[in-house]
């Protein structure tokens, strides 16, 4: 039999993804790590490939850091009870091409004149290469590939002070998109880049205060949201109440409208949004903008739901789980023989063809990157005895990369690059295709439509206008370790 | 992926649990193990702690088991490419309290006088422990505490030509449920018990011939499901048509109905009924027996999902998903201290509060068992703003273990069974509380009503009606292994 | 460490090796295990492939049995705070051709009607495929290849109204070579096989009472030697004296005379013997054999070097270590490439060239079984400088395989089936060569001659002379477990 | 690094240990790393408690670095596999206090600006700290606490147009005791320390050059002995003929005398003198310095063993293995109760009773630390029944800690520093103890007497005269990372 793994990030593989989550918290008890651990958990969603923790607590910095999901890394008292400390910041990453390794997972931790420093990203720099290369002239040693370690290094060999002080200045050297979340013995600090791309929230707990991505990492434990951490702000925990810097000047916010379309929980309120309401008024405008004759609106679950919800609401047709879901699927799987190979993606979902036989049936989605999952949900849909399939979904066409901490592939294989939307609905062999307008996609954000001056989002997945500049971009090299294999103790 | 879906139950830990799943496939391909395992894969929700398989190739039997899901099990090309053959058998396990021991992980296998043999099993005989004693002191020597084992020593010792002669010989000592699949090196072999109480079904994927515990096993990979295997009937899948041989008398079935209320997969058809359309039936009956005034009805995920639609359509409410679930959950998790330990279902569930604040809320789950979830789950709804909170349940108070392969906590647990609805209500500080009456359930089954002298399903967890006799429940010993423990090589 | 002394031989591919070492401890204290940790350790040269322990607290037995050298299985607290109790049985296992099978390991286990039985075997039965084969007919389940388990099973099925007399039925079946050590929870059983052809020693520690293959497992503890356990009887260890009960009738004794040329440890007390004391007298007799003109006498380490030295005494010539033996090897080692795959001998052992040079050596070693690794020494020699090199060895010919429970290769291989001894010379490229003659090593053992007629000491490995009845040998078929592969659980 | 803890490794706990070994190839072929390996495994005796390997296949560096024995982090093809390349070195590495972290196993790689950079480092900096606190002032970050990180930072950061010149000018500011093997994409380099303290030598093999700390690591692949690499001097391997580069003026060598006692292996020739032949001139200058009327000469195994072959040859007494040495011994063992924990010293050594009884007993040690075991070995032979024991030390009293990379415990811990000899001989119950003396070891060095203006050889240990600064010793903070436990992936 031919095995080989169909996937090892099985749960969305035809989708964008967030590449981290980050969390902080400073607070008078000791259970920092214990607040993290849940924390994390709940944004897991925003990274399954690997999580890390770094706590203090008054003498020592403890650290975990492992690949697998968070429950797994840090679910034993083993490794709890050494996490000792009433600070501590994590962050859970997403898996990129090619495997992760251990030294890109973070939070990053180096001794630095000051003492210890440890930091954990969300997003992504486009001038990183750059720097890199400046840093290394200048006899900086490398461990990972990774953005982070060189804001690290740069923190490392800036003038300043203070930890602070290095950290905004090593910051004004930067480009791109990122929410920063840094421990130090001192303190935790969180920052946002200028345009504020990236989610970062602030939330309290008691004395306890606490920085994470998304809401749902503080409804978890408990904590109440007190507001965004604004773009170009750094925030400080070191007791008392939270020091806000301003380390940047005020430019209009580009927040990523993507994370209301898939990459958020649907329990996450973000930048005032509830992200549950925010997809279903996609649905809504969907269903007006793309209405069609049909018998009932079925979901690709998980991740269309809210949006198949909207869209029945509004068309007044019956809304029914006609592809059911199986959650259960291990890190790899097996991969069959290529007779059943195109059965993959059964794993995950199934035809109730007792639901959806006879039937003419609105499919709705939230996205489509390259196409190959959609054309088989469409096929097993069809076989399970659908008369007819409609496909609405609830982002505009995706048709650039992002360079902004989103996993997204080569722009080649975006199904929206390659063709118009004739073209893809031929080739999803659907009765009918419709994505949802840019206009749409805005009004559903509460806004009156897309201001192309200075758009209210980054869109630039959808429309290709980047909001910083992408110095790296020009270059052709990416960084490279000259260690191809540092084999893995078993 | 957080989902708002429906889904097959990770981890429910306020829930009966199905024990097993089990799968057998003969054919002429080399394909019978990468088939076993997407099989078992699709049955996951049947047992997540353990599986195994067994696959013969003509010359040698070649076996697999460990703990943990089928993807991690079955993912490698390592574990694959040695299961070659072109039979094979495979079980899921549900995890049983004091933690699965390797030894009782199915199928079990056995050097017979005829040759190798392997055994596969769901349900639970009710007078193991009694026949046990009777091996042990004829000179067996048992290697677990499993039933399973009872079966092959039984097997081992009577009188008998063939392998299919001592089955049938061995299984007419036995008393309980049972649908059992074996392996030989001439075929593999199908029985369910007499009175068909759990389920096992026949289907064809080209010239090879399946059983599975459910139809969704048989969607995975593409093949059709051909009928159910008959209480007391013996197939032999050997190559060519299935044989069916009856080595029982015919009885009126009593199929178990909690398969339909939450152990199978909406997706699975069994005895001729979609799961999805029985769960939705229920809803409706619970709609017009139980009706109230609200704004919305909220299903518990992912199990409440489908009455709740039902519900919400027979009672023309919107239906929402006020409550967000997390699949992320590990294994493990960490065990917090006191202060946070109250916060612990939020692991698997949040409030959407956007939803909820302000609303009369109907809350749909599928059964109650201890209550312990429910209570936090409907303090939580509360918390997030909720008015009014009415909670209906669509199945009958469960006040009665079961013996028939269930995992059941001590009656003493049951909330059923030490309160009435009304002390229920209070308990779970709800507005009001119902559960589908017997009656209800039986036509949601499309029966008229339940025929108390015969009744068509077993539903003993409700009525205490236990369809075999319960020859060990009145000796006070279970069967213990003097060994107390093997440390696990690591 | 890198030595230049005698050790208990690590490694050595090209001896015939013991398969096993047995312990057994009853006594008044809770440290039953921590002392069979000890007694195993020093018995390690007996076996390294794999280790296993079973102890009784007085209601339970506790096991742990896995592959590597005791130290490393035993060297945990985690391990060890869990075989609690006061009586104790252990083994260690010699690695067997294609790798160890954890069910192979020991001892063994069963639930037998009486309660919990283990089971711990040196030595081999030359009836146990035929005992095995009746077995499974009457219905016997056999989860090893191991003749521990035809004991184990027979011993369940005899008749007999104590473990003890069941024990003595059973042994009556059997024909071949044991010593063995049960656990119950009663006691602590030793019996050694009516000719005493294994070791089995009594010591005492205290009111504690031991058994073990070896004294040199009573010295690491502070034991005292007691006696030996006599060829045929069965001591009882249950509290109080010792209980000894003759279950055969007595017969002449037939040691194996290889356990002082090789298996024991030379500061092990054998029948009376000092081994290094033996080992001298053969180098004593050896010289007298066989001198000749030389400048050095060097001993192949470790085996080598007591007979050396009583060479080199006898002989008046000096004693030098002209070959260094490394003794960190570990599991196994690299496989180099064809080119330097020939190095390989060098792993162990190095020429010390200042000493070899210019030098006619008399190289002494305690035996020859296929020849290679004498071949590669003396090769080695001859490039470091050497003149001339005169092979002396300390046991005869060994010219016939051991059924008793020694891992020799098909008699094919033996060099001295092959060739004569000049042949033999020619081959190792020797000057010359000389084996000790059969009068020789029976003078070495405080003996006039060999009674041919009944010979004082098994030698058959020599002769051919089988004190017992071989009656597997005559069938073709040896025991087959029909489960081709069970993967390890990683 | 300096450790000045007590030893990991029980089974030799009362010894000064070196600290490393190093290893380096160059050649045509592609067996780089197999005869690295080979060579580490050679040297094991010099650091068993991790190894490591980097290597350069023209395009990519290689590594595998892990905890354990070389045979068994190099035993497996694949590892071996992804090691290729024709250019290699390695290190083994001796375990410092508190457990071997993983980032401080060598070779050490970075990626500088020429490229990728490796090294491996025998010795000990006495400037260390003072270093590093000015590389991490300027913005160096350091991820281990070793001395070989230290060295790496200054060549990433001091000038010079090639790595060559970068080497040199970074060495001129370290101080200490040093043999160094780097790697680059250009060749492999070796240097030695001004003063050779530690041995470093160059052998070849064919058109391969290669450089080892001890000449038993060319024996074992067939390779010759070139020359050793001359204080100061820095050798670069890079095809052809290996270059020779000075980069120190010169000055009389003081190599360590404690190589020739203890740390080498006897087969290996350190600065044209053979070990085995240095240690048994030291017996007979023992031998006459301190004769003594007895029975027979016993070595303490393995260490004692030449010593001793030398004083009897001198003395003309009998020389019998009166104790005996276990040499399986796992990475740790039970720590039994205290009860039996006296026993510990018997895990190795064993005495040969029937050898001791009744005799009067010269025991030969190469030295004492502590006099811990030196202790326990007295008593176990007095208890075997010698009737006295005269004590023989083949070196000086060692009264001062070594700061040139061997661990020596805290000064104030080492016996002869507390007492003076004849306190010592009280102390260890012996009826006679004598240590050779300082002139007498010179003499057995083929010196006439030390030369107390300018000794030929680093005695510090004996005599307190350090050849070097000690710019650390008067600072008394050591490194630490911020990071107290970085816990392992498991």
């Amino acid at each position: 039999m031919v095995d080989t793994s169909m996937s090892t990030h099985p749960f969305d593989d035809d989708h964008l993804n967030e590449e981290c989550a980050v969390f902080g918290i400073y607070g008078p008890s000791d259970d920092a790590s214990a607040h993290t651990a849940l924390g994390l958990h709940a944004m897991q969603h925003r990274g399954q490939e690997a999580s890390g923790m770094v706590s203090f607590d008054g003498s020592q910095f403890n650290a975990h850091r492992d690949i697998g999901l968070v429950g797994d890394i840090f679910g034993s008292e083993h490794v709890m009870s050494r996490l000792t400390g009433y600070a501590s910041i994590g962050h859970n990453r997403y898996s990129t091409s090619g495997g992760t390794i251990m030294r890109n997972v973070q939070p990053l931790f180096a001794d630095l004149e000051f003492g210890g420093f440890a930091l954990a990203h969300n997003g992504n720099l486009t001038n990183a290469n750059t720097l890199r290369r400046e840093l290394v002239r200048r006899g900086s040693l490398f461990q990972s590939t990774s953005d982070t370690e060189v804001i690290i290094h740069l923190i490392a060999t800036v003038r300043g002070e203070s930890i602070i002080e290095r950290m905004a200045e090593a910051l004004r050297e930067v480009e791109g998109a990122y929410s920063l979340v840094a421990l130090t013995a001192d303190g935790v600090i969180g920052v946002r880049d200028p345009l504020g791309v990236r989610p970062l929230v602030l939330g309290r707990n008691g004395e306890s205060y606490l920085l994470a991505s998304e809401t749902c990492a503080f409804d978890i434990i408990g904590a109440e949201f007190v507001r965004e951490v604004e773009p170009g702000e750094m925030v400080v925990l070191d007791g008392g109440e939270p020091r806000s810097l301003r380390i940047f000047p005020k430019q209009p916010q580009r927040f990523c409208v993507f994370e209301y379309i898939y990459f958020a929980r649907p329990d996450s309120v973000l930048e005032g949004k509830s992200v549950y309401e925010a997809r279903k008024n996609i649905g809504h405008e969907l269903a007006r903008e793309s209405a069609v004759d049909a018998d009932l609106v079925v979901p690709v679950p998980d991740s269309g739901v809210p949006a198949a919800l909207g869209y029945a609401e509004e068309s007044s047709l019956p809304f029914e789980f006609g592809i059911i879901r199986n959650h259960y699927v291990g890190r790899t799987f097996i991969e069959p023989g290529q007779e059943i190979r195109n059965l993959g993606v059964r794993l995950k979902h199934n035809a109730n063809s007792a639901k959806l036989k006879g039937k003419r049936v609105i499919l709705v989605d939230d996205s489509i990157v390259r196409g190959t999952t959609s054309r088989k949900i469409v096929q097993m849909v069809r076989t399970a005895g659908a008369l007819e399939v409609h496909m609405r979904i609830a982002s505009p066409p995706i048709a650039h990369s992002c360079f902004y901490g989103v996993d997204t592939p080569e722009r080649e294989q975006l199904m929206a690059y390659q063709m118009d939307v004739e073209e893809m609905a031929k080739h999803l062999d659907v009765d009918s295709l419709a994505f949802i307008s840019m206009d749409g996609l805005y009004r559903a954000m509460d806004e009156t439509q897309r201001n192309n001056q200075l758009p209210q989002f980054c869109d630039a997945c959808f429309t290709g206008d980047y909001p910083t500049e992408l110095t790296d971009r020009a270059s052709t090299d990416s960084p490279q370790l000259s260690l191809l294999t540092e084999l893995q103790k078993t």
